[in-house]
């Protein structure tokens, strides 16, 4: 508390024609701003910008250098106008491939749902060298790249994705009702164990005075 | 129709650490896109930034350099936190001044509202050579420089200011409901004229097959 903290910071790239026409009112600036604060993450930008490879490109080089978290919403859909993957990749200067996992989760995930077509195919594609953000809404995961992260424009389903990156980012101590807070991740493959350490962390913090709100298992 | 049309763009810049923090639901975008469209003018980019002289000023520089019109809601109320307009006039490399009308107008709107004080005579100061945006919500007035426009950042202000404005900036056709449209602007110290003209519009464009939706007077 009392040394100086390194501040975290992340940019956020919201992609999509409608809401620059104003067909669609964004909900995801608030969204992920809100899900930075509590990881003590500081969200430092937001660059809206049309489904356009260059001006993609031109936000992701500018986002990147700047911050240490870049986030983007939209464009990661099955039509020929999803072109974050395909921007992000020209950007990163990596080919766009194929992710193994991603096209056997789309098969599973259209099996009783029509079969994957080509369209729907396009979902697993990724900058080479991409991990998958778990979606429990929809067949289509998100994308993360080292500190880069696509996420889908669809709110719910980026709720979905944040939920699954949660505690998973480097962040300092966040602000909450005029307090200052800090995140715990604990990990273990014993569930026991995991409840044990909670319970031993809580009591410490507890009695030490500090306000506790368990997070998710 | 068919000559190739200039397309007529804008940026917008959306100031506040409230939006970048999730505190507040940014309604600004979907606002301004909307009425742009409207005037034939094509949203093209959106920066929301901080409460920071700096980062305004390179937004500021980015973007009217890039786009015919730029926007910008936000930090021209009474704190010592908004400091759009000291930002603009940097960027633009002109002082900032007390316009005499807005001085005026505050005056009279504060005069039985507990008096003009110093914090609400920050609304009167401009980047020099601007004229004012009219506000019939609230005393502040907008500010407008050229192609540049600084407004409120609280929506139903905005929205008064965006009214003021409406079939004051050249745009292009606009397009609605699949439909290509066109503003007119008729003005004249004539009430009678002004009815006249626009019923002998009216009468020729609806004698042509077009449909027409009359605006304000």
């Amino acid at each position: 508390m009392t040394s100086p903290e390194k501040i975290w910071t992340a940019g956020l790239i919201v992609i999509g024609d409608e809401i620059l026409s104003g067909r669609t009112q964004d909900k995801n600036i608030a969204q992920v701003a809100t899900w930075l604060q509590v990881q003590g993450i500081r969200l430092a930008e937001v660059r809206v910008v049309p489904d356009v490879e260059a001006r993609i490109i031109e936000a992701v080089n500018a986002l990147t250098l700047a911050y240490d978290y870049l986030f983007t919403t939209g464009g990661i859909g099955p039509t020929h106008d999803d072109i974050t993957v395909d921007a992000v990749a020209a950007a990163l200067g990596v080919p766009v491939v194929i992710h193994p996992e991603a096209r056997a989760l789309l098969e599973r995930y259209y099996e009783t749902r029509g079969g994957l077509n080509e369209g729907r195919l396009r979902m697993a594609r990724v900058p080479e060298g991409s991990e998958l953000i778990p979606n429990r809404m929809s067949g289509a995961p998100g994308i993360r790249r080292g500190n880069l992260f696509l996420m889908a424009g669809v709110p719910h389903i980026t709720a979905g994705m944040l939920d699954a990156l949660t505690g998973q980012l480097e962040g300092g101590p966040f602000f909450r009702e005029g307090r200052v807070g800090a995140n715990f991740v604990i990990r273990s493959v014993s569930a026991e164990d995991l409840k044990a350490c909670a319970a031993s962390l809580t009591e410490g913090l507890t009695s030490n005075g500090h306000a506790v709100t368990p997070g998710g298992i």
